[in-house]
Parts: structure tokens; sequence; C-alpha cells
């Protein structure tokens, strides 16, 4: 196997505490990272480094762990920019535009689709991204559903069923529900990972707490991981939900009573928070402060999608959660590296020590601080040419 | 001369009402644009465009002007990552970290500061940015200003002597307001363009109405064009100040006056807002629509320094004044185009119309609604190798 030494590095951010400075980022300055078969083989200070095959000088630039975004939704087509100005101008989001996307999206080809999910993951990776959960939501039949996993499946192993995106027109509420839990779930489930629900009382295209259970436990049953959106445009019983069962993660988390601050410190649920949707949609921002200092696990992603957020920048994200949600430079960075790792339970990427994924991301500035310093720049791009 | 034809346009943005729609922006879709010697020759609907010595597919994207930066500060060195972070857990911007960037400034060679501000240039112009203004003021002694003012002209012609962008440390303040209208102002003319000050009585390092009258006297004596940095910390005298002089933009205008707005309308003064500075002292924004409301020309600009605001993104400047400001994606892309350049009473760029220069950004997306519906996206570049 061929090793690679990058040296040139004036900040390291590793996620492992017991690296570097002993703070949560495991901060190393001055630092190196041999890369061997795809894999981290060391991290240290640049002076101790050991031989290597090549080398590669990256110019006194940060390195930090590649970012995660797990909660994207990439594939689709068209595009609601007319909606959005809209909203712009007043209008308010329920997520009924959806339906605007599910029909350019079953118009399309296969190989439409798949050129524009492929757009859509280079676009991120030229921003830093390494790792995107992607979800299913714009087909709503059993064969567009299929199809979208399919695809979705070509580009990322996080894959995620999104049937239970919105009830789609013309269709009854309860005969969507079957299939959901019947056989549209059984085409998708050898397709996806995942199995979510926008579970959400106050719009009327989405699924209420029982429905959202009913969907969540038949997906359980199915053999897959479980993740919700929840409490996005009222305080439901999303993130409850989520926690009792287990779920991997529970997204949006805009509107939280004490008791669903409580579940989330006492459980696994990761709280995802996805501020780029406040952004777009001019609504309050998730109390993030709340969440971090009641010891939740809190992840940041883009929840790209053409209605609600259709920024695919975690730069971006992270820029907001500082501005917006008061969290350090710091937390942002770790909650969309190790914290989308957590969000997907995945313990070999977000973290860059020996043995995990070389999944690197280069920022065109001496330190992640610049992340929120430097506001649509785009200093991050994910490293390529590691073997 | 060598002809081009520019085809593939989804979306052109002339900013000429009389061309396209009608509309401010003067928008065609399906359009084609000739150029010819570094000007625009020919626009107009793809169908009727005449024959061309070359041709270049655009496929599909928009085309919009080349963003025109009117205000910012790029001839520094150093950084201040760590003030914006104490910043963001809640320190005060009073324009005090300046003396920290003047110092690294002072300390720096020519090639340094050369190799620094052409990065920057390159950065804004893979962002789209076209025209950018570049001012002194990290400088403070009469040969540090020289010298920041004279590389300052080797990448744009709009140069501006901002001696007045604080009084330095360990100088008295009427002996500095005598060499910044005298020796400094002498040495620094034949460099300049502009000139600019920082009028803000609510900040100890800046100055009073008075002193800016002086500063703005002697400069427009010495043949300089004027600008003021006004109203950004209360509501003080810079904006009525600037529109008797009839300087060509008052910029930050956060803080304004019934008075304030009134003066703005019934003068020639443009108000160039920086909302970046906002999002990166988490601020209150300006108030853009009464602005707008009450007939004033209304420009954006980025700021882009590294104290208040290191964002050297029009996009993100644009985004945020949709979000944060309720100007429209038009009002917004217009302000950042044609008023950067009334900002700067240039009568050449900002317009895409015949005998104008060739200055075009291309967007990867088919409207210029989507510089605000993809916040942090880099979907906007200037087009190179037109001739």
């Amino acid at each position: 196997m061929t090793t690679t030494l990058l040296t040139g590095i004036a900040e390291l951010v590793t996620n492992d505490p017991s690296l570097g400075d002993g703070s949560p980022l495991g901060l190393l300055r001055d630092a190196a990272v041999i890369v061997e078969d795809g894999h981290v083989a060391w991290v240290g200070p640049a002076g101790r480094a050991p031989g290597a095959d090549r080398r590669r000088d990256l110019g006194g630039r940060a390195v930090v762990p590649g970012f995660v975004d797990s909660h994207a939704h990439l594939v689709f087509a068209g595009d609601r920019a007319a909606e959005f100005a809209a909203r712009m101008s007043g209008a308010r989001y329920d997520g009924g535009g959806i339906a605007t996307t599910v029909a350019a999206t079953r118009a399309s080809s296969d190989d439409e689709l798949r050129a524009l999910l492929g757009g859509r993951i280079a676009e991120m990776r030229a921003q830093g991204t390494t790792t995107v959960e992607v979800k299913s939501g714009y087909g709503l039949t059993v064969a567009d559903e299929v199809r979208a996993l399919r695809l979705a499946g070509e580009v990322t192993q996080e894959t995620t069923y999104l049937g239970a995106h919105v009830v789609p027109a013309g269709t009854g509420r309860d005969d969507y529900l079957r299939l959901v839990t019947g056989d549209m779930l059984a085409a998708c489930a050898p397709y996806a990972r995942w199995i979510d629900v926008f579970c959400e009382p106050a719009s009327p295209h989405a699924f209420d707490g029982d429905e959202a259970r009913a969907i969540l436990t038949a997906g359980r049953d199915a053999g897959l991981g479980l993740r919700v959106h929840g409490n996005q445009l009222s305080a439901g019983p999303g993130v409850r939900l989520a926690v009792e069962l287990g779920a991997a993660s529970v997204d949006h988390c805009t509107h939280l009573t004490g008791a669903d601050v409580d579940a989330l410190a006492g459980g696994t649920t990761v709280a995802t928070l996805l501020p780029g949707v406040e952004f777009s949609t001019r609504s309050p921002y998730p109390d993030a402060r709340r969440l971090i200092d009641a010891g939740v696990t809190v992840a940041l992603a883009t929840d790209c999608n053409p209605g609600s957020c259709y920024t695919s920048s975690m730069p971006l994200v992270m820029a907001l959660a500082v501005r917006e949600m008061r969290m350090t430079p710091a937390e942002a960075l770790w909650a969309g590296t190790a914290g989308g790792a957590k969000a997907l339970r995945r313990d070999d990427i977000g973290v860059l020590s020996p043995g995990r994924r070389a999944n690197l991301t280069i920022l065109d500035a001496p330190s992640h601080v610049h992340l929120a310093y430097r506001p649509g720049v785009p200093i991050a791009r994910a490293i390529d040419g590691l073997s």
C-alpha cells in the first residue's frame, strides 16, 4: 500500500480529545497526517512524522474532518425559486410545495435524475462534505420511491426511505399510510439503511404522532434504522417519539418543550439542527444552547432540498449556527462532523485518528474559526486524490 | 477585433429597463450577448443574434452584470479570528481592534501585501465580483498609507484614501487630524480617486461630524471624490454630512433618523448597505425597505475587512439583503451591480447594454433568484477569457 504524508497543516482538527490540545476538537498545530489505503495511518506533530512514499505540502492551511451532512433530499428535479421568492415576500411555509417537486421528479428519466444528483454531490464535495445522507420522498409511489433509493445508493450508503414525506395529493390518508407501511416499505427496504417520517401535526400534508409511530415501527420491523423530522413547525410529538423508539436522530427541533429537552438528554437520539431552513423560511432558529447545556448531542446538517432550504453548504450552516444559535465555532464544527457521524451511527467517519477513514477537508485558512469568520466564502473543499 | 457570441443564456439580466421585460433588471430569457474588445457589442434574443468570430455555449445558465463591490478594505495583513470568536461570545464591536491590523500591515513587506491583496481579488472574482473599490486605512502613517494606495492601484482604479479610518494609538487627535488633511493627503492624493472617513461619534477611535467635514473638505480641495462611513453604530451626523457635501456614497446607514432618510431622498448620495457587517457583528440590520420606499438609491457591498466582516462574497450579501432586509431578489441584485456602479459614479459598468464593459458573471443556475435561494453555495463566477 502507498502511504501519503500530508504536511504544512497549520491546524489539524481530529475530534479525538485524546489527541492534541485535549479539547473536544482534539486540535494540533503544525501537524502532519499519514494516509494509507483510504484510512488515517498516523496523526501528530509535523516534526515527529515518520516517512512515507509520497508527500504533499498543504501550505499552512487548516485540515478538518470531512463534513458529514446527515440530512439531505437530493433526488429531485425542478426548482422552486418562485415559491422561495414568494415566501421572502411573506408567504408561509407549510410543506405544501413538495407536490411541485414530486411532479417534476416523477416526470424525469433515471438519467436526468442521476445527472442532477451527481451534480449536487459534486457541489457538496467542492464545499468540504465527504459523507451525505440522501432521502427519497419526492416519488411517493412504489416505483418512484424505489427508483430514488436505487439512485441514491449509487452515491452513498446512507440511504433513507422517506415515503412518509407527505400524503400525496389525490390519495386518501389511510390508503397512503397502508401503502407506506406495506407494499412501498417492502419494495424500498432492500435499498435503504434508514426510514424517516415528517411528523408534524401542524402541517395538513405531514403525519401526526400515531401515524409516525406506525410508520417507524413498521420500518424497524423491516430492519431499517430510524430517523424523524420532528418539531419543525410546532412542539409536536416527534422528538419524544424519536427518543422513545431509539431513533438515531430527530431533525429540526425548532420548537421544543422542557419535556422534549429532558427526553433528548436522557436518550440516545441525536438532535440534528438545520438552521439553513430557518434562514430560508425566515423562521426563528432552534435553541442550540439549551440543548447543549442540557447535555444533548447536537449535529448540524443542511437539509438541502428545493423547498425549505436549497443550500448545500455545510460552512454556511456552521456560520449560521454561530451567528444565530450562539454555538461556538468549535461546537459548530464538531456538530457538522463528529455530530453528523453520531446522527448516522457511524464510527469510521467524523474523527481523524488512526484507523478511521481519511475523509479530509482542507480550508483556505489557518484555522477552523474561519468557517464562521468568513461566511459565504468557499474556503472548504474535500481533499481529492488520496489513496 | 474578434467578436465572441455567448449563447445558452437561460436568463440575461441587463439592468437596462429599455431591454427585455421592462423591469429595472431589464431581463431577457433565452438570450445571447456579443462581446467585442472587452465591451458589449450586442444583446438580444438568441434567435436573432448576428454572427460572430467565436461562439461559446453557456449551457442554460443565467448571466448577470459582474458584481460591483463598492466598499472593501483589502490591503492588510494578519487576521482577527480570535476577536471574531470573542465577539460571537458577547464582546462588543467598537472599531478598536483595527490597531491589531495596523500593526500587522505595517510589519509586512510590499510583496507580502501584494500577495495577500492579489489572493483576495482572485477570491472575489471567483465569486462573481468584477469591480472592487479598495481602501487604505491600515497604514495610518504617510508612508504606509501611500504604500497601501500604490498597491491598490495595481489591481483597481477605485482607490480610496482612508487615512481617517481611526486615530492611531499614541497619536494626539488634533495632530492626526492635521496630518490626515495635510501631508498625508498631499502624499496620497496622486494615488487615490476617493477620500473616505469613518464618521462615528459613538466610537472613541473614529471621527465626529466636525472632524469628518474638515477631512472631506480637504479631500475635495485635493481633487478627490467623497465617500463616508456613516451611521454604523449610532444615528450620527455622517449621512447628512455626506449628502450636504455631495458624496458619491454614504456606507453602513444602520441607524437613521427621519431627517437622514429625507436628506438621502433629496440628494445625489447613494446609501450603501453592508449587511455582512451586521451578520458578523450580530447587530440589527439597516432598514432597506424604508430607504427604497423613500426613493433612495441603495447599493450593496461586502465591506470585506478583517475586523467587522471578513466575507468577500457578494452572493452572501445579496442573500442577507433578501432574508434580513426584505429586499426582493431583483432589488438585491440591482443594488449589488447597478447600485454599486452608481455608488462609484461609473456609467461603464453595472449594466449590460451595447457600449458598456463586458463584465459578465455567470450563475450555475437558471435564474438570478438563486443568488438568494441557494445561500452560501458558490454558484457565481466572473466569466474569464473574453477579449
